[in-house]
Order: C-alpha cells, then sequence, then structure tokens
C-alpha cells in the first residue's frame, strides 16, 4: 500500500509549474516556502533559520539550495530534486544568500526571470537575518509568483482525497480512544497523549511496514488544547492547569498525517448529564453546521456556507457568542483558503476540501464547536469525517 | 511556587522598551511577532494566517489588536494587556489591516513616528495576504526595530535561567524514560509517546495545581524524531517507518514548557554493544562537546567554540562528516541567536544560553549528537543539562 502522493502525480504537478513559467516567459521558478516545495518535490524539512529554497528550471535540473544537513536525506525522500547545492550553516563565514546568488549565476540564470515566492529567498523563521537575493543579484528580473503554487493546492485531486479521507479513518479511532478516556479528574493532557499513543500504534500496525507520518513526528493525535470547562469557551486555548470535572463542557480536536495531509475532526463533549442551557447551546450549533452542511456545492460563494450559519445563530439569538467564521481549506496547512468567511464572495468549486466549524462561546460558561472535513464534489459536498454528532453520542458516562 | 516569568519582570522588560522609545524618539512600537509580544506581555497565542499586532505605546494603553476569538483569553493570561481591538475574522467583509490602520488612528498614532519589527503589519503566516499596514497609514513614520526584542532576549535574567533549569529538571525525567523504554522492536513514536506520557503527569502531579505548559500543549517530551540507525545520519530528521534494531544508534531530543522556556536535551545512544567503529565516533564526539565547554566563558568569541569543535574533529580525521555548526541561543524559540558558528565573530556574555551540540553523521552508517544547555556565567559556564554523556550510561541492554 502506498501513504504517499504517487511520482506521477508529482510529475503532473511539476509540468504544470513549467507550462506556467513557460507562458509567463519565466526561466525557473525559486520556493521559499515549506510547503509548496513538498507539495510539487514530496520532500519535507523542518524550516528553521537556515535558509532553503527549491530552484525549478522551465528546463534543467531541479535544484535543492539549502543547509548541508538536508543534504543526506534528499535522495531518501524524494526522486524529484534532481542536484543539491549546500553551504555549512548559518550564518557561516558567507552568508547563505551570497551562496544562492552564486549558485543561481551557476544554473546560468544571473540574468533571467525567475519568478519568486518571496523577494527575500529564504523564509524568515526564527532568528534568520539576511539581505533580499533580489539585491544580490541586480540583473535578474524577479517576477512575483507568490500565488502559483498555493492556487494549484486550492483544488485536491483523487490522490489527495483518498490521503485525506485515510487520515479521517484514523482521527476516528484517536476520537474514539479520546472519548473513551475522558473523565473526571483526569487532566486533559493524560487523556491526549493517552489517545495519541494508542491510535498511532495501532495506525502503524494496521497500515503497516511502509507507514510514516511525513510532515511530522506523530501519526495521529487527538487532544483537548486546554479547552475544557469554561477555557472550552476559548477558541485558540493552548492549555490549561485544570482537571475535567463534571459539567464540563470540552471541545476536541483530531488528525492524522497521511502522506503529509490531515482531516480535521472537532467535537464539543458533555462530562455528565447535560444542562438545559449546554443542550440548547450544542444544538444551535449542530444546526449551524446542518445549515452549512446542506448549502455546499459547486458554484455558491464561501461568503454563502459563512452566511448559512449566522442566519442559524442570529434566529436563536445568540450570534453575539459567534467568534470565528465557518471554516477554512484542508490539506497540507493547519488552515488554508478557500476561507468560508462572509468576506469572501469566490465560488467553491469540486475537489476543494474545507473544515466546517461553526462555534459560540459564552465566556464564563462554555464553547460549542464541531469540525468536520468537508469535500465539495460535483453536486454537493461529501463529508469525510464521521465522527457522530449529536449530543447523546457526546456525553460522558 | 510560579512557574513563569514575574510581573515585576514583565514591568522592567515593558520599562526598557519605552525607555528605548523615547531615546529612538518614537510613539510607539508596533509588533507582529508573537514570541516578542509573549517576552513582554505574558501572552502566548497560536499564529495564524489572521493577523495579530501588539501596540506599545511610549506613553498608553497596551493594545492588543487582533481577531475576536483572541479576545476573551487575553485577560484570564495576562495583565499588561491594557486593552483589546478586535476585527471578526480574516479576510473579512474589511481586511484586518484596515481595521489596524483605523485603530491605529484611534490611538492617536496616525501622524506618529512607530518603530515596527515587520513593515506588513502582520506575521504572514499560512494563507495570509494583505497589503503592508506602511502602505495604509501614509503619515506615519514607521522606522524597522526588528532587533529590539530579539536584543532584549539574548541575555537571560535570573528568572528565565530559573525557568530554563526547571525545564532541564523534566526533560532529564523524560530522557530517563525514554532510554528506559528504548528497546529493539518498537517504534520510535512508541518510546517517544510512552516516555512523554509517563514525564508529562509526573511533571503535573510534582509541581501541582499552578502548573501548565504556556506555549505548547504538552509539558514535556522526549523522542527521536526518526533518528534510528542510518537514519541516525540525518541530522533533521522527521521520522522514520522502521523499527528499533539491535546494532542501531538512535539520536534522542527532550525539552520541557516551563513558562514558556524549554532547555535543550540531546543524547546519542546505542542499542546492544557498541561496535568499535560506533565506539569511535563516539568518543570524538563527547570530545568535541568536551572542548565546546572548556572554551565557553564571556568575551569568547562565538566563532572560537565552533572551532573548538573542528579541531577536534580535524584532528581525529572526521571533519569530511560534520554538518552544522556547534550550538544556538536557547529560550523561547527552537534555535535562537547567539549562534555558535565559526562566522559570527561577537563575543558570548554572561547570561546567554546556548545548546552545545557538535556532531558527525555518517550517511549510511550513524549520526553522532548530543546537546546540552549551557548558560554563560560571570566566570565560565555552567552547564544546565545533566543527563548522562558517557558510552556506557546511553548502551541500551
Amino acid at each position: 500500500m502506498r501513504f504517499s502522493i504517487s511520482e506521477a502525480e508529482h510529475k503532473r504537478r511539476i509540468e504544470k509549474v513549467r507550462k506556467y513559467l513557460r507562458k509567463r516567459k519565466l526561466d525557473a521558478l525559486y520556493l521559499t516556502n515549506g510547503t509548496s516545495m513538498f507539495y510539487l518535490t514530496g520532500y519535507a524539512f523542518i524550516s528553521t533559520e537556515r535558509p532553503a529554497a527549491l530552484i525549478m528550471p522551465a528546463d534543467g535540473k531541479i535544484t535543492f539550495m539549502g543547509p548541508l544537513l538536508e543534504e543526506s536525506n534528499i535522495p531518501l525522500k524524494t526522486r524529484f530534486i534532481e542536484d543539491v547545492k549546500t553551504y555549512v550553516d548559518y550564518p557561516g563565514e558567507k552568508h547563505p544568500i551570497e551562496y544562492f546568488a552564486e549558485f543561481l549565476k551557476d544554473m546560468g540564470l544571473a540574468k533571467k526571470r525567475i519568478g519568486i515566492d518571496n523577494k527575500a529567498g529564504a523564509s524568515a523563521r526564527w532568528g534568520y537575518k539576511g539581505p533580499p537575493i533580489t539585491k544580490k543579484l541586480r540583473d535578474t528580473k524577479f517576477v512575483d509568483v507568490k500565488d502559483l503554487v498555493p492556487s494549484m493546492r486550492l483544488i485536491k485531486s483523487e490522490e489527495e482525497i483518498t490521503l485525506m479521507k485515510e487520515s479521517a479513518k484514523w482521527a476516528n479511532l484517536a476520537h474514539n480512544l479520546l472519548q473513551e478516556c475522558t473523565a473526571e479528574g483526569l487532566w486533559d493532557v493524560e487523556v491526549a497523549l493517552t489517545a495519541s499513543y494508542e491510535a498511532s500504534m495501532i495506525m502503524k500496525k494496521t497500515l503497516g511496514a511502509d507507514y510514516e507520518p511525513m510532515r511530522s513526528s506523530s501519526p495521529v493525535g487527538a487532544g483537548f488544547r486546554g479547552q475544557i470547562g469554561e477555557m472550552s469557551a476559548i477558541p485558540h486555548s493552548i492549555s490549561t492547569k485544570h482537571m475535567i470535572r463534571e459539567g464540563d463542557v470540552v471541545v476536541t480536536g483530531a488528525g492524522a498525517d497521511v502522506g503529509g495531509y490531515s482531516c480535521e475532526l472537532e467535537r464539543t463533549m458533555i462530562v455528565g448529564k447535560p444542562t438545559s442551557k449546554q443542550k440548547r447551546y450544542f444544538n444551535v450549533m449542530v444546526k449551524a453546521q446542518e445549515a452549512a452542511f446542506k448549502a455546499f456545492k459547486p458554484g455558491v460563494k464561501c461568503s454563502d456556507i459563512d452566511k448559512a450559519t449566522i442566519k442559524v445563530f442570529k434566529k436563536a439569538g445568540l450570534m453575539h457568542l459567534v467568534k470565528h467564521h465557518t471554516g477554512h481549506g484542508l490539506g497540507l496547512e493547519g488552515h488554508e483558503p478557500p476561507w468560508l468567511d462572509i468576506g469572501n464572495d469566490k465560488p467553491l468549486q469540486a475537489g476543494m476540501v474545507v473544515s466546517c466549524e461553526p462555534g459560540i462561546y459564552e465566556t464564563g460558561f462554555a464553547g460549542f464547536r464541531h469540525s468536520d472535513t468537508v469535500l465539495i464534489t460535483e453536486d454537493g459536498a461529501e463529508i469525510i469525517t464521521y465522527y457522530p454528532r449529536n449530543i447523546e453520542s457526546l456525553t460522558i458516562g
């Protein structure tokens, strides 16, 4: 079994970029974004202060420029990077950007037209400092192509969809284990690590020798990020010191790395018998999500999905508890376009994959949010994540 | 017990920034970097495509500008953010940068001099797109102060050092558990998650009700990131599909979030009786690390530390196996300045905290790297991490 994008698909992606380069009369593409590099070549690396870039000439060898410590990993992970040019380390006796300028000269690109995703020529992580590559190659014509790869990523292929559906299975298992472990008196970290450990081991045993996570060190994870009790009202909580108590609303999250892709699965659970207020908020949230589910269809504006959930919240008199839009694209990054946001009138297209996660949050009380992964199909939508959404299934104990 | 930076120290940091602003005749500081914001206010948030910024006027209320979903969390986590101005979501019907421009006008800063760490006015994560704030406020004089907060972070205070030493204890426990669990036939993920789970639970039970991780959802973690067997030769490996085997060299890593700070602890371990080649490489690596330990002292150039390890590797005839410099600063980010790199002639100063991790990596054979966290003291250095470094202690079974 294969748990990553095929070589044939990588070839198609690369050919699409090259076609674009020829059309725009560009001699090469210069990428600094690690996700874009992974998308085209299947090579993932840990982004640090050390600059790295992928050079894809319109014709010529696809070349990775980066720190020496990446060199021996590349041939193990991809066949699409045909040449590797390195500097020892950052900052070095000579700045990496000086090396990059020389490498481009050596490749015959110094006086050419290069499409670039970031004029710095390096992703400025952590303590990185350096002059932009555009200042080092004065005779090169750099053209902004920031949107090129992200726009290719908007519509998922059959292979990408298959990986995301596989991811959804393991997120579902992890969430099941998370729910089974959730109990009064436990710390959310305890429940999260137990479920993640068990699900990861079962995933590996099931998928077998060839499986490994590609862009994270952990196969599958589920947890709460501190969204426990009153802290469930904090949509982007990071952690909590408090233990889970009877009466708590908890908000979860689960995902799994399959070929570098992940679904998003989140649920609101209630520890103990739900109060009538908890039930009311829960049911309004579910209704809002169902309204969005019904609205998904190619050609529908992204903003209309947001409006569908807003309508439900307004009707329930709970619009003042809404703290974010309905969802975002999914695939290789935590959030990616398209944004299911009132300000985004672009149409949904078949092959887009988005989260659907309308939520309400009352400070000092609780938060309510399910998130599901939704694939836009030719004639509607398919909900890829399938964990139960009803309050009875999500009541603990 | 307190497991975070005190209010008094946050006040000192803020006062230092304000003194700088007055000196440079700046009316405010505009920060987009989440680590810098945490450093000044103690507020950590999940950085996404949604722009967020901290405005610190020379006099006036410290203000967070960002997405609505952060609003209710802020007063729970910090007393130093005195005002919160929000937009609902990104991209929104009106772009967040338009809101930010208006907020700055409302604060009376539109025609003033503002120090800024990133002229975009937002950290460009994931799919964020937008015009730079500098184009939205044409009458504002923006001055680049990218280095201000990072330079403050270079020298650690007593409180920061205390937190990093506390972090070292828990990394030590996690590493002990990791070593105890490491065995032939297991997947590195299994060992990592088991050790991380157990160490996290003991850490919480020991530190008690007030402890929570501040910048990550996990208290303490240890693992291998796939650096198992031949893959140990890949310094920045992400994962491996292979199980641990007799004869493997494995390279580990451990850290713990105490008040948002972490130490760095890494070890090379050998599964089974070391071969003579493994012993030789291991001992050369240890010798290189000891050479660096001896060289640490205020006033010594960072490059001289790198030269001290290079000298050992050259003498052993193994310089061709060196793939990175000796180390980097530590504190709030995975890597931060100062760089212990041959190209960095800046002097070490008392209060700097750095990793010391000279390594050698032979492709197809194995990699050898210990990393310790070192505090530069008034008259030398103190090694904060104290896990055994000798081959006998690091041989499994």
